[in-house]
């Protein structure tokens, strides 16, 4: 595999929170870099980058964004859990069928990579074991993670039948700078979010929900040394390897804000899954990949980002 | 659980092979049973079952099949394993998001279990195991066993959220009577076929292709058995257990009909995994169920309904 210096990368869903992270860390390291998406969450963070505007969807648009890149970033996601569920069709055509073009347009032009964001919150379901190994069963809860398991087995076998090789990141729940709060993405940004806003916090059920949290700088990590990888694993989980409830995160950020925060309490969703810690002595063994930030480090991190954004405008 | 006799069912692909045996087993021993598909392949052999043509992609057309039924046997494979690979898009719409579209059907229509035939030869890929068991890794080599292994786990989803049951039986190499010889659909059709009409026999590779075939009559006890069943257990291996390879297949034959055949040798295909046996002691143990036919004794009674049927007609 190329040297990530050497490489010509494009980064799908490049507009979004994993993607403007790691297109800012790509920026300057790599020989190319392009970005395609929809749209950009936070357009003066991608200035440097080469910018496509464009939908998964449409198989053309997607191919003209890959021409000349041997490298692909796959960080698209077209629906959230809870979404899935409800239109379960138009999850598997706006997610694997998608995907399926991607792949047969990789294979036209020459792709020698993909790197996949797969789901290390839904994939497994509801856990046997906690952590929880890579091997473990895949018994998800949402079509969303089903359709997370059926694009990892088109990876593979893209890659048996074309050679097209891959590595899968089963990440948990990323957090840090530029998520959005908006689209109930993830519940560290709507916490910040509405603390800094002094708004109450929502929680769903009674805050024992747990989760296991990384920090996105980590996950950037991660998926650099996917590009360049050589081992003979192929699916790793990407997580802290801690799990942590709802009203752990509230008590930390209380404690950093030195305020108590207001929080109203919601019923319980069918789509959570109790707890979720993911088990990442994998990537530790086969990637040379650890979780480096710590939650409070992490958070605090988080907690600046937001003051300097000015909260309130978003 | 209903008892079968008090069963309304609908057979989806009920004009297939597998589909054509089932009914004529689950007439007079059901309370109502309709079958659902494109085409007959065999229109007398079910002149006693209530037919309703259409296809499966057809919403309205399978929503207006199953109503007033309690119990769908979904037996529909709209692709081949070969085929899946060339149109892995056109794979997934006709087998995957018709799929969910039925399910979707069954909440609306209240419907109580779905039985789905998936694939024992293609699901688990090249296998690690053999005989494979339930619980082996799912690494499929085709589009047509990534769907199966999607589907298996969307009726998982639907049991989970909606309360509709579900049993899957992961079929082996079935073969008997009312399989076509046309359609590449199963190479003993087609062997005997050919063997009866005097002409060579065509192979892929050396003939050391290994397969699990499981007699007809088996496999459709094994479905009722799934509608009846109450255990824990959801997805079942049905299949002989014991492994044959094309050799044997045809050294067999030629006992039986007492005559040398002769045999044409093409180069082996990249979809065939090299060995596929199935380990069938869940069945056994939860199911209640055992193939009852022996190969020799199988092929005896498939010999003697081509021979009944005039082989030279199709």
């Amino acid at each position: 595999m190329n040297a990530l210096s050497d490489s010509r990368c494009v980064v799908l869903g490049g507009g979004g929170f994993i993607g403007t992270n790691l297109c800012r860390s790509l920026v300057g390291k790599v020989h190319t870099l392009r970005a395609f998406g929809r749209r950009q969450s936070f357009p003066d963070a991608l200035k440097d980058v080469d910018w496509i505007p464009g939908d998964f969807t449409d198989a053309s648009a997607v191919a003209g964004a890959l021409t000349g890149c041997d490298t692909v970033f796959h960080l698209v996601t077209a629906t959230t859990p809870a979404s899935s569920n409800v239109d379960k069709v138009g999850d598997v055509r706006s997610n694997v069928i998608a995907t399926l073009q991607l792949l047969d347009a990789c294979k036209e032009l020459g792709v020698k990579r993909v790197i996949f964001v797969s789901s290390g919150g839904t994939i497994y379901g509801i856990p046997e074991t906690v952590p929880t190994p890579e091997d473990a069963p895949l018994n998800p809860i949402t079509a969303y993670g089903i359709s997370k398991l059926s694009i990892e087995k088109y990876l593979a076998l893209y890659e048996h039948l074309y050679g097209i090789e891959y590595r899968v990141l089963r990440v948990a729940n990323p957090y840090g700078p530029y998520q959005t709060a908006l689209r109930n993405q993830g519940v560290i940004a709507a916490f910040v979010h509405r603390a800094l806003g002094r708004k109450p916090i929502e929680i769903w059920g009674d805050g024992t929900v747990t989760r296991d949290y990384v920090y996105i700088d980590d996950v950037v990590e991660a998926l650099e040394l996917a590009a360049e990888h050589s081992g003979k694993e192929r699916v790793f989980n990407i997580g802290s390897g801690e799990g942590r409830s709802l009203n752990e995160i509230i008590a930390n950020l209380e404690q950093q804000l030195g305020q108590a925060l207001e929080v109203n309490r919601r019923e319980g969703r069918a789509v959570d899954v109790p707890r979720s810690v993911l088990d990442v002595s994998r990537a530790a063994e086969d990637l040379g990949w650890r979780p480096r930030t710590c939650f409070s480090e992490g958070l605090a991190h988080t907690l600046r980002w937001y003051k300097g954004l000015g909260h309130h405008q978003s």
